[in-house]
Protein backbone atom coordinates (compact mmCIF):
# COMPACT_ATOMS: atom_id res chain seq x y z
CA UNK A 1 0.00 0.00 0.00
CA UNK A 2 0.84 3.47 -0.49
CA UNK A 3 2.28 5.64 2.02
CA UNK A 4 -0.01 8.12 2.81
CA UNK A 5 0.46 11.85 4.09
CA UNK A 6 -1.65 13.80 6.74
CA UNK A 7 -3.77 16.52 5.14
CA UNK A 8 -4.58 19.26 6.95
CA UNK A 9 -6.50 22.49 6.25
CA UNK A 10 -5.52 25.53 7.10
CA UNK A 11 -8.28 27.65 8.22
CA UNK A 12 -7.62 31.67 7.83
CA UNK A 13 -4.76 32.94 9.54
CA UNK A 14 -1.80 35.65 10.21
CA UNK A 15 1.58 35.74 10.82
CA UNK A 16 2.88 39.08 12.22
CA UNK A 17 6.12 41.19 12.41
CA UNK A 18 7.24 42.19 16.14
CA UNK A 19 6.82 45.57 14.71
CA UNK A 20 2.61 45.34 13.68
CA UNK A 21 2.38 43.15 16.68
CA UNK A 22 3.41 45.88 18.60
CA UNK A 23 1.18 48.29 17.11
CA UNK A 24 -1.62 46.06 17.40
CA UNK A 25 -1.36 44.59 20.80
CA UNK A 26 1.06 47.32 22.32
CA UNK A 27 4.55 48.16 23.06
CA UNK A 28 6.83 45.13 23.99
CA UNK A 29 4.21 42.99 23.45
CA UNK A 30 4.58 39.01 22.84
CA UNK A 31 2.63 36.27 21.70
CA UNK A 32 0.30 33.95 23.96
CA UNK A 33 1.27 30.72 23.01
CA UNK A 34 -2.23 28.02 22.88
CA UNK A 35 -1.60 25.02 21.20
CA UNK A 36 1.34 24.00 18.97
CA UNK A 37 1.16 22.99 15.29
CA UNK A 38 2.28 19.80 13.09
CA UNK A 39 5.52 21.71 11.82
CA UNK A 40 8.05 21.77 14.51
CA UNK A 41 8.32 25.64 16.31
CA UNK A 42 5.06 26.62 15.33
CA UNK A 43 2.02 27.31 17.15
CA UNK A 44 -1.31 28.52 17.29
CA UNK A 45 -1.96 31.99 19.60
CA UNK A 46 -4.50 33.30 22.08
CA UNK A 47 -4.57 36.46 19.87
CA UNK A 48 -7.10 37.37 17.21
CA UNK A 49 -7.69 40.56 15.16
CA UNK A 50 -9.96 42.08 12.53
CA UNK A 51 -8.61 41.51 8.59
CA UNK A 52 -10.31 44.34 7.32
CA UNK A 53 -11.01 44.60 3.30
CA UNK A 54 -12.49 47.57 1.50
CA UNK A 55 -16.21 45.16 1.05
CA UNK A 56 -16.52 43.26 4.52
CA UNK A 57 -14.34 42.81 7.82
CA UNK A 58 -13.21 39.15 8.90
CA UNK A 59 -13.83 39.15 12.48
CA UNK A 60 -11.06 37.18 14.94
CA UNK A 61 -8.76 36.15 13.04
CA UNK A 62 -5.54 33.52 14.76
CA UNK A 63 -2.36 34.87 14.84
CA UNK A 64 0.36 31.78 14.07
CA UNK A 65 3.32 32.70 16.09
CA UNK A 66 6.51 32.81 16.12
CA UNK A 67 6.45 36.50 14.90
CA UNK A 68 8.05 36.50 11.71
CA UNK A 69 10.10 39.14 9.31
CA UNK A 70 7.18 40.52 7.15
CA UNK A 71 3.41 40.28 8.56
CA UNK A 72 1.67 37.56 6.08
CA UNK A 73 -2.13 36.83 6.10
CA UNK A 74 -3.59 33.53 4.61
CA UNK A 75 -7.09 33.58 3.32
CA UNK A 76 -8.77 30.95 1.34
CA UNK A 77 -10.44 32.82 -2.12
CA UNK A 78 -13.39 32.74 -0.57
CA UNK A 79 -12.33 35.00 2.22
CA UNK A 80 -10.57 36.75 -0.09
CA UNK A 81 -13.37 37.73 -2.37
CA UNK A 82 -15.74 38.46 0.34
CA UNK A 83 -13.95 41.26 1.73
CA UNK A 84 -13.07 42.30 -1.60
CA UNK A 85 -9.06 41.59 -1.54
CA UNK A 86 -7.24 40.42 -4.72
CA UNK A 87 -4.92 37.27 -3.02
CA UNK A 88 -2.89 36.20 -5.13
CA UNK A 89 -1.66 31.94 -4.88
CA UNK A 90 1.54 32.02 -3.54
CA UNK A 91 4.23 30.21 -1.18
CA UNK A 92 4.48 31.48 2.23
CA UNK A 93 6.72 34.16 2.24
CA UNK A 94 6.64 35.05 -1.58
CA UNK A 95 4.43 38.37 -0.69
CA UNK A 96 5.89 40.68 -3.29
CA UNK A 97 3.16 42.85 -4.56
CA UNK A 98 0.64 40.59 -2.91
CA UNK A 99 -2.75 41.78 -1.47
CA UNK A 100 -3.48 44.82 0.82
CA UNK A 101 -5.54 44.61 3.86
CA UNK A 102 -6.12 46.68 7.28
CA UNK A 103 -5.66 44.98 10.39
CA UNK A 104 -7.09 46.00 13.28
CA UNK A 105 -5.80 44.87 17.32
CA UNK A 106 -7.10 45.93 20.46
CA UNK A 107 -4.47 49.08 20.95
CA UNK A 108 -4.02 49.88 17.33
CA UNK A 109 -4.13 49.33 13.57
CA UNK A 110 -2.02 48.31 10.92
CA UNK A 111 -2.74 48.93 7.06
CA UNK A 112 -0.33 46.79 4.87
CA UNK A 113 0.10 47.30 1.20
CA UNK A 114 1.20 43.86 0.68
CA UNK A 115 0.75 40.66 2.36
CA UNK A 116 -2.62 39.08 1.42
CA UNK A 117 -2.31 35.44 0.02
CA UNK A 118 -3.75 32.42 -0.58
CA UNK A 119 -1.31 29.72 0.16
CA UNK A 120 -0.45 27.70 -2.30
CA UNK A 121 -0.96 23.68 -1.70
CA UNK A 122 1.97 22.07 -0.33
CA UNK A 123 3.48 19.21 1.58
CA UNK A 124 6.19 19.81 4.19
CA UNK A 125 8.37 16.42 4.45
CA UNK A 126 12.00 15.83 6.24
CA UNK A 127 15.35 14.99 3.93
CA UNK A 128 14.16 11.24 5.10
CA UNK A 129 10.41 11.52 3.82
CA UNK A 130 11.63 12.52 0.32
CA UNK A 131 13.68 10.03 0.19
CA UNK A 132 10.94 7.58 1.06
CA UNK A 133 8.51 8.86 -1.17
CA UNK A 134 10.83 9.25 -4.43
CA UNK A 135 10.97 13.22 -4.71
CA UNK A 136 12.59 16.37 -4.14
CA UNK A 137 12.65 19.57 -2.83
CA UNK A 138 10.01 22.34 -5.19
CA UNK A 139 9.00 19.35 -7.15
CA UNK A 140 5.36 19.31 -8.20
CA UNK A 141 3.62 16.09 -7.70
CA UNK A 142 -0.38 15.19 -8.06
CA UNK A 143 -1.57 13.94 -4.60
CA UNK A 144 -4.40 11.87 -4.36
CA UNK A 145 -7.13 12.56 -1.69
CA UNK A 146 -10.31 10.85 -0.38
CA UNK A 147 -13.49 12.38 1.01
CA UNK A 148 -17.20 12.56 0.34
CA UNK A 149 -16.07 14.10 -2.92
CA UNK A 150 -12.78 12.49 -3.69
CA UNK A 151 -10.62 14.34 -6.13
CA UNK A 152 -6.70 14.80 -7.41
CA UNK A 153 -5.12 17.88 -6.61
CA UNK A 154 -2.60 18.49 -10.14
CA UNK A 155 -0.28 20.89 -8.75
CA UNK A 156 1.31 20.28 -5.24
CA UNK A 157 4.60 21.47 -4.55
CA UNK A 158 6.77 19.57 -1.85
CA UNK A 159 8.63 21.73 0.61
CA UNK A 160 11.60 19.49 1.90
CA UNK A 161 13.45 20.87 4.57
CA UNK A 162 15.05 19.15 8.16
CA UNK A 163 13.00 21.50 9.93
CA UNK A 164 9.26 20.36 8.66
CA UNK A 165 7.10 17.46 9.59
CA UNK A 166 5.51 15.43 7.34
CA UNK A 167 1.74 17.63 6.65
CA UNK A 168 0.16 18.44 3.40
CA UNK A 169 -1.77 21.99 3.68
CA UNK A 170 -4.83 22.93 1.92
CA UNK A 171 -6.92 25.43 2.57
CA UNK A 172 -10.79 25.73 3.79
CA UNK A 173 -11.65 25.88 0.03
CA UNK A 174 -9.90 23.05 -0.91
CA UNK A 175 -10.66 21.50 2.05
CA UNK A 176 -14.72 22.02 1.19
CA UNK A 177 -13.95 20.84 -2.64
CA UNK A 178 -12.79 17.44 -1.73
CA UNK A 179 -14.85 17.12 2.00
CA UNK A 180 -13.93 14.85 5.04
CA UNK A 181 -10.28 14.13 3.78
CA UNK A 182 -7.80 12.66 5.92
CA UNK A 183 -4.92 11.51 4.32
CA UNK A 184 -3.32 11.97 0.48
CA UNK A 185 -1.35 9.97 -1.44
CA UNK A 186 1.36 11.12 -4.04
CA UNK A 187 0.34 9.45 -7.54
CA UNK A 188 2.58 9.98 -10.38
CA UNK B 1 -7.29 16.94 -28.94
CA UNK B 2 -10.31 15.74 -26.67
CA UNK B 3 -13.19 17.82 -26.53
CA UNK B 4 -13.94 20.06 -23.34
CA UNK B 5 -16.98 20.66 -21.36
CA UNK B 6 -17.89 23.99 -20.27
CA UNK B 7 -17.88 24.43 -16.51
CA UNK B 8 -19.76 26.38 -14.48
CA UNK B 9 -19.77 27.49 -11.38
CA UNK B 10 -23.04 27.98 -9.52
CA UNK B 11 -23.14 30.42 -7.05
CA UNK B 12 -25.33 29.64 -3.86
CA UNK B 13 -29.24 29.80 -5.45
CA UNK B 14 -32.79 28.91 -4.18
CA UNK B 15 -35.27 27.05 -6.11
CA UNK B 16 -39.09 27.88 -4.65
CA UNK B 17 -41.99 26.13 -4.71
CA UNK B 18 -45.21 28.08 -5.79
CA UNK B 19 -46.78 27.71 -2.31
CA UNK B 20 -43.31 29.10 -0.38
CA UNK B 21 -43.14 31.88 -2.90
CA UNK B 22 -46.55 33.28 -2.40
CA UNK B 23 -45.60 33.32 1.60
CA UNK B 24 -42.37 34.92 0.67
CA UNK B 25 -43.51 37.80 -1.51
CA UNK B 26 -47.41 37.46 -1.51
CA UNK B 27 -50.50 36.10 -2.62
CA UNK B 28 -50.07 34.97 -6.66
CA UNK B 29 -46.56 36.26 -7.15
CA UNK B 30 -44.86 35.22 -10.16
CA UNK B 31 -41.25 35.02 -10.47
CA UNK B 32 -39.42 37.70 -12.71
CA UNK B 33 -37.03 36.00 -15.00
CA UNK B 34 -33.91 38.27 -15.30
CA UNK B 35 -31.20 36.32 -17.45
CA UNK B 36 -31.40 32.97 -19.54
CA UNK B 37 -28.93 30.21 -17.84
CA UNK B 38 -26.97 27.21 -19.76
CA UNK B 39 -30.31 24.70 -18.89
CA UNK B 40 -33.00 25.31 -21.64
CA UNK B 41 -35.71 26.45 -19.75
CA UNK B 42 -33.97 27.57 -16.62
CA UNK B 43 -33.62 31.37 -15.65
CA UNK B 44 -32.23 33.74 -12.86
CA UNK B 45 -34.99 35.78 -11.38
CA UNK B 46 -34.66 39.36 -10.15
CA UNK B 47 -35.95 37.92 -6.63
CA UNK B 48 -33.61 37.73 -3.53
CA UNK B 49 -34.34 35.90 -0.48
CA UNK B 50 -32.16 35.70 3.04
CA UNK B 51 -31.38 32.14 3.91
CA UNK B 52 -31.08 31.97 8.27
CA UNK B 53 -29.19 29.58 9.67
CA UNK B 54 -28.80 28.66 13.51
CA UNK B 55 -25.39 31.34 13.20
CA UNK B 56 -25.85 33.76 10.51
CA UNK B 57 -28.02 34.77 7.67
CA UNK B 58 -26.94 34.90 3.72
CA UNK B 59 -28.71 38.03 2.89
CA UNK B 60 -29.83 38.87 -0.54
CA UNK B 61 -29.61 34.98 -2.32
CA UNK B 62 -31.06 34.71 -5.95
CA UNK B 63 -33.90 32.14 -6.70
CA UNK B 64 -33.56 30.41 -9.88
CA UNK B 65 -36.89 29.67 -12.31
CA UNK B 66 -39.02 28.40 -12.68
CA UNK B 67 -41.12 26.96 -9.53
CA UNK B 68 -40.40 23.68 -8.60
CA UNK B 69 -42.49 21.11 -6.49
CA UNK B 70 -40.20 21.57 -3.51
CA UNK B 71 -38.18 24.53 -1.93
CA UNK B 72 -34.42 23.96 -2.38
CA UNK B 73 -31.10 26.30 -1.25
CA UNK B 74 -28.31 25.02 -3.17
CA UNK B 75 -25.14 26.28 -1.10
CA UNK B 76 -21.56 25.70 -0.65
CA UNK B 77 -20.08 23.89 1.90
CA UNK B 78 -18.32 27.03 2.86
CA UNK B 79 -21.82 28.95 3.19
CA UNK B 80 -23.56 25.72 4.68
CA UNK B 81 -21.12 25.64 7.77
CA UNK B 82 -20.82 29.99 8.23
CA UNK B 83 -24.60 29.73 8.84
CA UNK B 84 -24.72 26.31 10.86
CA UNK B 85 -26.18 24.33 8.95
CA UNK B 86 -25.59 20.60 7.89
CA UNK B 87 -26.21 20.54 4.35
CA UNK B 88 -25.46 17.23 2.76
CA UNK B 89 -23.88 16.24 -0.69
CA UNK B 90 -26.75 15.44 -2.85
CA UNK B 91 -27.78 15.81 -6.70
CA UNK B 92 -30.73 18.01 -6.97
CA UNK B 93 -34.19 17.03 -6.33
CA UNK B 94 -32.70 14.78 -3.58
CA UNK B 95 -33.85 16.35 -0.59
CA UNK B 96 -35.15 13.87 1.93
CA UNK B 97 -33.63 14.75 5.44
CA UNK B 98 -31.32 17.33 3.95
CA UNK B 99 -30.74 20.35 5.69
CA UNK B 100 -33.14 22.80 7.11
CA UNK B 101 -32.93 27.23 7.21
CA UNK B 102 -35.97 29.82 7.66
CA UNK B 103 -36.17 31.91 4.20
CA UNK B 104 -37.23 35.65 4.98
CA UNK B 105 -39.05 37.48 2.22
CA UNK B 106 -40.38 40.96 1.91
CA UNK B 107 -43.75 39.67 2.97
CA UNK B 108 -42.92 36.47 4.68
CA UNK B 109 -40.70 34.07 6.18
CA UNK B 110 -40.70 29.93 5.80
CA UNK B 111 -39.05 27.65 8.10
CA UNK B 112 -37.97 24.57 5.66
CA UNK B 113 -36.97 21.67 8.19
CA UNK B 114 -35.18 19.55 4.60
CA UNK B 115 -34.01 21.55 1.39
CA UNK B 116 -30.61 22.59 2.29
CA UNK B 117 -28.31 20.61 -0.22
CA UNK B 118 -24.54 21.12 -1.59
CA UNK B 119 -25.18 19.80 -4.67
CA UNK B 120 -23.17 16.94 -5.91
CA UNK B 121 -20.46 17.84 -8.85
CA UNK B 122 -22.36 17.24 -12.18
CA UNK B 123 -22.47 17.37 -16.35
CA UNK B 124 -25.63 18.09 -18.10
CA UNK B 125 -25.30 16.75 -20.90
CA UNK B 126 -27.96 15.54 -24.14
CA UNK B 127 -27.90 11.86 -25.41
CA UNK B 128 -25.82 13.04 -28.51
CA UNK B 129 -23.42 14.44 -26.26
CA UNK B 130 -23.32 11.37 -24.52
CA UNK B 131 -22.43 9.52 -27.28
CA UNK B 132 -20.03 11.91 -28.43
CA UNK B 133 -18.13 11.32 -24.87
CA UNK B 134 -18.85 7.60 -24.74
CA UNK B 135 -21.04 7.55 -21.27
CA UNK B 136 -24.23 7.24 -20.27
CA UNK B 137 -26.60 8.49 -17.44
CA UNK B 138 -25.48 8.34 -14.05
CA UNK B 139 -21.81 7.55 -15.16
CA UNK B 140 -19.22 8.61 -12.30
CA UNK B 141 -16.57 10.22 -14.23
CA UNK B 142 -12.67 11.93 -13.79
CA UNK B 143 -12.84 15.48 -14.61
CA UNK B 144 -9.12 16.93 -15.44
CA UNK B 145 -9.91 20.92 -15.43
CA UNK B 146 -7.23 23.89 -15.77
CA UNK B 147 -7.12 26.52 -13.74
CA UNK B 148 -4.54 28.58 -11.73
CA UNK B 149 -4.87 26.00 -9.39
CA UNK B 150 -5.17 22.70 -11.57
CA UNK B 151 -7.08 19.44 -10.41
CA UNK B 152 -8.79 16.62 -11.59
CA UNK B 153 -12.26 15.61 -9.90
CA UNK B 154 -12.62 12.39 -9.07
CA UNK B 155 -16.31 11.39 -9.00
CA UNK B 156 -18.72 13.44 -11.46
CA UNK B 157 -22.14 12.27 -11.95
CA UNK B 158 -23.20 12.41 -15.97
CA UNK B 159 -26.48 13.37 -16.22
CA UNK B 160 -28.26 12.78 -19.44
CA UNK B 161 -31.53 14.05 -20.90
CA UNK B 162 -32.73 15.70 -24.03
CA UNK B 163 -33.60 18.81 -22.03
CA UNK B 164 -29.86 19.40 -20.84
CA UNK B 165 -27.44 21.68 -22.57
CA UNK B 166 -23.69 20.50 -22.08
CA UNK B 167 -22.55 21.79 -19.17
CA UNK B 168 -20.56 20.60 -16.11
CA UNK B 169 -21.33 22.69 -12.53
CA UNK B 170 -19.26 22.47 -9.66
CA UNK B 171 -19.94 24.81 -6.77
CA UNK B 172 -18.21 27.82 -5.58
CA UNK B 173 -15.76 26.16 -3.10
CA UNK B 174 -14.31 23.91 -6.00
CA UNK B 175 -13.84 26.36 -8.22
CA UNK B 176 -11.93 28.32 -5.82
CA UNK B 177 -9.98 24.82 -5.19
CA UNK B 178 -9.15 25.00 -9.24
CA UNK B 179 -9.31 28.79 -9.53
CA UNK B 180 -10.01 30.16 -12.99
CA UNK B 181 -10.93 27.37 -14.67
CA UNK B 182 -12.92 27.95 -17.51
CA UNK B 183 -12.99 24.02 -19.01
CA UNK B 184 -13.10 20.50 -18.15
CA UNK B 185 -12.18 17.56 -19.96
CA UNK B 186 -13.28 13.93 -18.94
CA UNK B 187 -10.55 11.42 -18.46
CA UNK B 188 -10.74 7.87 -17.72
Amino acid sequence: MAKTILVETSARHIHVSQEHLEILFGKGYELTKKKDLSQPGQYACAERIDVVGPKKTLPGVSILGPVRPSTQVELSLTDARSIGVAAPIRESGDIAGSGACKLVGPCGEVEISEGVIAAKRHIHMTPEDAEVFGVSDKEIVKVKVDGLRPLIFDDVVVRVSPKFGLAMHIDTDEANAAFGLKNGEIVK
